[in-house]
């Protein structure tokens, strides 16, 4: 590794708590909830949602419920009673959702977003839209935070292993650099396991308690990288597909 | 993995901040600061102290001092100014030490002690006890948290390897079980680095920073696995020295 002074840093946060102390990197910041929330953002906007707007409680998507709102609503793993989605990536393969805007509220996913609402802004992550992303954020030049959602502020390997993916791609570039004990754990957790994702996380605790739910086929979509497009970026309460990923677009936050 | 409800568990927590998350597997916890205070520990030890009292705050320890104790203390990995000794394992390479009591206070390793104080029994971890801990806590046929001190509540990749490295052992035993994400990050990033500790530190933030302080020798000397028969152990307010490390003892904390 060559640190040097003109390379922007990434750097990977294992769990949104932490996420102070990695504050000085959040030019931008990723949010990867890998089962299932970030997979299921980056699907919605491949099917055409035009916009999805995060809440952390209960309490405010039943808000935006009754004002007439598509709202989905997941806790621990399950859809939340009264609710018609929760954050199953294949709820979002729908159609009728094309040019709708979405209230989207997780156990964890949608809580690391808005904890990282000072950022200089913020975009989805996931294996679903990796290379997509990674080619993007080459492009921006700027501090990178990798910030997993984990599961009620443990860490998780998923999301470990997808912030793994990502820095490893940007390190590759030779445009980044990286200075986090944290950052190459997650790049050699990464290493140890992108043959086989699915054996990989076998064991995962996170993956045993979706399967007990029977999400099998969810497990598998969202392990199965670059099947989206889609780069969602927060633009003030909601996100919004970036619409040129190809191109340079610098939004100052 | 095979889970089964006789077998106690292994689980490794990554940092001091998140002890709360894992308080579940406490019988046991095993405190880790490789660079250096719990490789310190062992050594002094090793060298014949009889007690050790960890304190979190400078001013404990100047309290200490003033009554007339030997007193270590270190902070961001230097000796702090009115002190004869730092954490560093070589200053109580020291056979005047024998049988003496020494106060000890560093920046991370300590205040994990003292985080842990609800535990059933708090033991010290490093590379240089490794076999001797691992067997004794085998033997044990209890919960055991290795608990990682970290470097101000960020993870470090030394003390999550050698937790990996005992978590390995204890598993490898086939007599115990381990459920949480953490635990298979640390096991991994262990097998990793298990063929070159050094060579795989060379990028670690902690290692740069004492690298600056030149501490090459210690650094050197920590990562070199079971030089050390030390186990240390609480009782009451100190550590001692776990007088009979081949035997069972249990101690209901």
């Amino acid at each position: 590794m060559i640190l040097g002074p003109n390379k922007p840093f990434v750097e990977v946060c294992v769990s949104p708590d932490k996420y102070h102390l990695y504050r000085e990197y959040n030019r931008i910041v990723v949010v990867i909830d890998v089962l299932r929330a970030t997979s299921a953002i980056c699907t919605a906007f491949d099917y055409g949602v035009e916009r999805i707007i995060p809440v952390s409680a209960i309490e405010d998507a039943l808000d935006y419920k009754s004002k007439g709102y598509i709202v989905a609503a997941e806790r621990n793993g399950e859809v939340v009673a009264g609710f018609d989605r929760g954050n199953s990536p294949f709820g979002f393969m729908d159609e009728e959702l094309a040019g709708q805007t979405v209230v989207l509220t997780t156990t964890n996913g949608t809580k690391t977003i808005n904890i990282a609402r000072d950022a200089g802004r913020i975009v989805i992550g996931s294996l679903l839209n990796l290379d997509v992303l990674c080619k993007w954020l080459i492009e921006q030049e700027e501090n990178v935070l990798l910030l997993c959602s984990g599961w009620k502020d443990k860490e998780n390997l998923e999301d470990t292993i997808c912030a793994g993916a990502i820095a490893e791609q940007l390190l590759d570039s030779m445009k980044f650099q990286s200075i986090e004990d944290s950052t190459i754990m997650a790049k050699y957790l990464y290493l140890s396991a992108k043959e086989n994702y699915l054996g990989f996380l076998k064991a995962s605790s996170h993956r045993r308690r979706l399967q007990k739910l029977n999400m099998n086929a969810d497990i598998k979509y969202c392990l199965t990288p670059n099947q989206s497009e889609s780069i969602a970026i927060m633009e003030g309460d909601a996100l919004v597909k970036l619409k040129v990923p190809q191109a340079k677009v610098k939004v100052k936050g």
